[in-house]
């Protein structure tokens, strides 16, 4: 294998990367501005207020937001100060404990999403054709398949 | 407008911005094993590598990186202490200062950059057809101009 891209490729990598680290930017200022949110509180709080009982371990959490340990007990001591998140024993394991949506953090997350979705659309969804979407999920899908499997080659899973 | 996206807009939407967090954060771990840089440092790197005579005013730097002038200023400090770079007064204004690229500093881009561009390769643009490419290029060459061009009407250009 050689290490360099050709042409096109390398292309279509700089676009990627460049547009999709300005749209994340321009997204997470829409999100503070409108409700005060970092684009991780947004993530933890789509996360938790999907899963069963509006709860999840915190090895969980941490695996499906790609964050160390370290960096989610962070995130969540913020969104506890702030009263979106408690924090409480795993019921089956003491050692472990969970994170636990609460009223006002589904609250938040229910005025935020229109606002985060409109954002989305003004700045990147609308724009795309049905083709261009088709691709894009198919892409990202593949992606997404590709690198779960091999972190769990790779890494032990959390279990706390 | 509606602000919700219809279901073949937002599993297209999930699945690209699942991924690319998962993408990046994994280009990052190699990065900092493979060299001991952040995305943030490569990225520097690379502007300055670049620009006429490897040197770019601090808020061109902001501007392309779109940093906050805090969040730039902590960076190329940390980039300063580690040799990889230095900061010069302009010479057309005393008030602004240039981050300027080191011999280190283009050495250590050197040796990064084919590391950096196999990963990209591994975890991503190989797996990609040539219509995925023309497609991914498309899409993010468009969004990355409509970008540019609101901030530009809304937000008044840096210029230190």
């Amino acid at each position: 294998m050689t290490e360099s891209l050709d042409s096109a490729r390398l292309a279509a990598w700089r676009a990627y990367i460049e547009s999709s680290q300005r749209l994340f930017t321009r997204l997470e200022d829409d999100l503070r501005a409108d409700d005060e949110l970092s684009f991780a509180d947004y993530h933890v709080l789509v996360l938790l207020s999907e899963a069963p009982g509006q709860r999840l371990r915190m090895g969980e959490l941490a695996s499906r937001l790609i964050f160390s340990p370290s960096r989610l007990t962070y995130q969540i001591s913020s969104m506890q100060r702030r009263g979106l998140v408690t924090r409480q024993p795993c019921p089956d394991d003491r050692r472990g404990s969970e994170a636990v949506l609460t009223a006002a953090g589904l609250l938040t997350l229910r005025e935020a999403a229109p606002h985060h979705l409109a954002s989305v659309r003004t700045h990147f969804m609308d724009d795309l054709d049905d083709a261009e979407v088709a691709c894009l999920t198919r892409i990202f899908e593949r992606l997404g398949q590709r690198l779960r499997s091999t972190r769990d080659a790779s890494t032990p899973h959390a279990t706390s």
